[in-house]
């Protein structure tokens, strides 16, 4: 059941690269939530980078068709389910596999897995083609929060070694977000975001790809989220973060860097603000011991190089157990970084709206609200 | 439901810091295995710390009551609870709570959630002391792996801004990350333990705390375990990791180093190696799109400094919504890391034997097998 | 998440009656499974009733578009996922909801869960129409058992004062099974059949519907299927049983019966037959505290009678909270037990693949079988 | 994974009957309830038919031991768990295992399904004692309903051929059936449950044992509780009763009844009563479609016959092949349906109050809720 997750709100994915379609269904939707399918429309947009020269020539319109769940816009509070078809799908660029393993890629492990029974086609069930079906329920989510004010925000912090500045993890520039997402590489410095397309057309032309690290925040939430342990908030996030393919490492507030401090450097003072509790520094990134404090969430996940590059590379013949060369021909972004900053939103906001239906089940018994 | 996690093996952990005992049940464990009590408790008292002058000062004997699922010391197939009791406890040291939340603990969020409800002494169910029983459950889970021939070992890699070698990825020395848990902090090379030692008695005296990373292998699994999205390996053992206490930060392989890599510096060439398929390089860390190649499984974990220390610190007083000052008394690990190296060996463990009960049931039907 | 069930096997079902189209996803079979489509639509055929005097009006092909989980008919271990469009629907006959609720219908109950945003045209998620695609798992259970020596069969053992022969239990005629379901009314007895059809005609004439029984055997099960408590197979078929629009009863072996009898005359004696243990008797259905015990299951499932009739019936105006009269058009079966009965085969054997998927999790460990 | 339940409130039980103890943890409960213990044990010690001649001869203090999510008597909203120490055990009347299973037992697919490492003593952990722990979770989700205003109340309907009085399903006696549980045998009519008695006393002597039906309603829901299919009030009430062992049958209003009904005289007309929309009659059992129409939900369970009784039965020696004789001595009630009557409430509140929880998680948005 490799495909599902949500314990609250039940997100089911299917569909592979070369089928009739990819698509998914989220169960446990409150009823009676006006969906903005427009917005929802240039969420998922954001992640085709249609026409960019930086992202795969494969052509799908990547609109959902929403079979279930929704009367005249309006959430109906039963399973909703979105199918998008595939179209442009070139199976014969496949045709060294499953004997020739692509380095980097779940071939070799999912041939085995399946005893050879996967369809390895453009990745199959594994392909990246897959987040288009998942950022769709993420911008459901992120409707969802956005409703109750929270904003939840990505840009690109790093590809190779060029930077953009980072967030402000006080005062996330929320706006400054929304308007970077314009630019073919979403940055909060123009500049920055110039440098790593330059790097990336460089790359593209060597044949050969980049990794990245995407930056998210959320802000306006309550403190309270999550719990301690398995349902904390970094355990149900970062489960969603892994879940993207391409993701190697996640990172919340100071993160790694938190291991270099003291704690009398990394700790966060409160502080009372408008009469309201806040913390005079965010190292914790709003996360103590897997409960939001009520401060901005601050949250980095790595994405490794794409693994599909023109360049030779070595690899087997499983059939003659001998060594091979392989050159990728196929579709592929030379940096899944850049299209994925909306998936991230997405999955963030999946991690915090299962999070909040939890929160509405779990609220204490007091003289104002029953069971 | 916060404590409870696992679809194959459900891990269900209970209890306060400071009351009658904490515990854990774990439901699904096959019948007919010869658990090492012996073996299990000298893996808790790895964790325990004893006599450390690194260590907390709280004495307990950490040895599990278990209750039920075990016959003449094998498992009998139905649920298997231990329960750990407390003794030490001095929950005087804790009247200053809930009124001035300890910066960098999850004393204020956890009282907004449970609107004053949840115990807080001693961080109650949010304590490190959780990590007790939740160790007890990863000990299990690593002696069912390794009868299996699968072996996980783990070292403090850094503190503050001491290193330790990191694992070779590809043939990881499990025989010496076995032998340094002798040492009273756990490195491959003995004089950066001291190092850190040194750094760790420096940071006490001055009443102040260190964060650090703690480095885990995982050698002699299968190719195939694991699965697309979200339960991958990643998303998985990543669940696991940061339900840890004090965990910032989580990756695989080369994680957040793959970001300035070029997919021909990133991707594993396939090489065959004495008839088997291998690769020539591990910066994937053993996973490829959620699905373990064979390789060695190479995870780090960020901690954060303890949060507790002896400087003082600025809170808030939440019944008088004033600045307050908070100098922790109570008695803490001046370095989680340490003492956190068996507890991330176990997590690495369940959730390496979630996925291979996964694989047990998902195995495909071929000739030789059936449902 | 009110659609969803299986922690195996996951059965995620959508839809509505007058939306575009319901499905199904099957998340958790094995890989490698050749599926029998020609066999899978005659099964759902079953279902059907095509062109029977006694079935609903509505006319739908029925036809499952299988989008994903499956490459040259054989299953690759990812999500399976089909759906049926909806085609011959009348909306307009539902213009009195949600201001009148239908008596029997979940009509009032849904509008009131979802403060009237649920979508009740043609009981909307509610309808019967839903067990289409849930009939579709079903069946595709039943060929996966099948291919492992277990059959399943069901038939009509009453409707109103009418019954058929019950069926033996200890050597239930499975081939008697298949053959009866050539019959409009499907029953050991043709004659009884006969009489049932006659009642249902009568009861359409009157523009009344009627109740019904249907009775199911599974055999060729090992014994140890199953689990004490939450996971016995009673618990785990009831589940999906009464998820079945319309059963309001179930019960196992002697079911209700065993409450007049005296353990003397109800536990089963054991014998050896052909070397392998049995029992002289099956009182107990095959089930002994949740788990089989390698003796044919027997349940069965009482059908209330459909709740839309052209009677005129009592209900209410929501609107102005007053009295008001109904006659239900729309069209209906006089008897839902009557296509269920592939629904209920169908529904057992999802409970049944269920467990067997948990069977192979947790196998014992023994010299010759690992994790 | 056998022995845990509950997606909003999760259930774990655990313990064998011949171990240290058994017990229970509930995780998932809202903070700030003050559990009334007093309470809980009256009720706990009605399960344990504390002298009664009808009972088992086993003492055991029943007292829970409850070690976590208690602070000062009040839910802290972290998991609770709670013990039952094993005292008087009599490990030796159980010589006759596994080699010869009792009939009616699950001592043989136990064995089976272990390879032979269940503990099978007192019936390990498939024991009716385990329905203490039980009951302890469902005296704790009685008392969390019932200060919303709901009241569950059972008695036993019938024992062999002697019937009590069956409720009134528009306006059942609720006070009545807490008066009843003072008697020996709880029935409305307490004539009927001096016959119970005695036809229980001739078994006893006659070294055999009965069966019986145990009735429940639940007054106080509202409309809307619930959900279509898997989550249906039936589907999720039903797993809850089918769990407890012995139970073989379970229906809901009119349940097997309704079959020979016609819809004209099953469907509840609506009316509307003091302003609120009710039904003048009640034959769904208050649930339509696994929705709850805000009528008293009515639902029977019926029980086999006590397994083990002192007449001789014929059973085989798994060790020989060969048919062998056996008369269990051992200590057991002749008539389970008896002490079952709180288990029994407990398993409908466990079921309401999960439900309960699920509907404060997917209350419809409105102006006047958020998320």
């Amino acid at each position: 059941m490799s495909s599902r997750i949500g314990r609250m709100l039940s997100i089911q994915i299917f569909g592979e690269s070369h089928g009739p379609a990819v698509g998914v269904t989220l169960d446990g939707l409150p009823a009676g939530f006006a969906l903005d399918t427009d917005a929802l429309n240039a969420f998922l947009q954001r992640r085709a980078a249609r026409g960019s020269a930086i992202a795969t020539a494969r052509r799908e319109s990547d609109l959902p068709r929403i079979v279930s769940g929704l009367r005249d816009g309006v959430t109906t509070g039963q399973p909703m389910t979105a199918l998008f078809d595939n179209a442009d799908t070139h199976s014969a660029d496949y045709g060294f596999l499953p004997d020739r393993p692509r380095p980097g890629h779940a071939d070799y492990p999912a041939w085995v897995r399946s005893a050879g029974f996967d369809d390895l086609r453009g990745s199959g069930h594994h392909s990246g083609r897959l987040t288009l079906p998942y950022a769709f329920a993420g911008g459901v989510a992120l409707q969802l929060l956005s409703r109750e004010g929270v904003r939840v925000g990505a840009h690109v912090l790093a590809i190779a070694s060029e930077r953009d500045d980072a967030l402000d993890s006080l005062r996330p520039d929320m706006d400054a977000l929304s308007r970077c997402h314009a630019q073919p590489v979403p940055t909060l410095d123009p500049e920055a975001g110039s440098r790593m397309y330059a790097a990336i057309m460089e790359a593209r032309a060597a044949g050969d790809s980049l990794g990245g690290v995407v930056e998210c925040a959320a802000v306006g939430l309550p403190a309270g989220l999550g719990a301690p342990f398995f349902e904390g908030v970094e355990a149900v996030m970062a489960a969603q973060l892994f879940s993207i393919p391409a993701v190697k490492g996640v990172e919340f507030g100071a993160g790694f860097g938190a291991a270099v401090l003291r704690g009398s450097e990394y700790n966060d003072p409160y502080v009372m603000s408008d009469g309201r509790v806040a913390t005079a520094r965010n190292s914790a990134g709003g996360l103590l011991g897997g409960l939001s404090n009520g401060m901005p969430i601050v949250v980095r996940a790595a994405f490794r190089p794409t693994p599909s590059i023109s360049l030779e590379q070595q690899t087997v013949s499983l059939s003659q157990k001998a060594p091979a060369a392989l050159a990728v021909r196929g579709r592929h972004d030379p940096c899944v970084a850049v299209r994925a900053v909306p998936v991230v939103e997405g999955a963030v906001a999946l991690a915090l709206l299962e999070l909040w239906l939890e929160r509405r089940a779990s609220l204490p018994l007091t003289a104002r609200e029953g069971l």
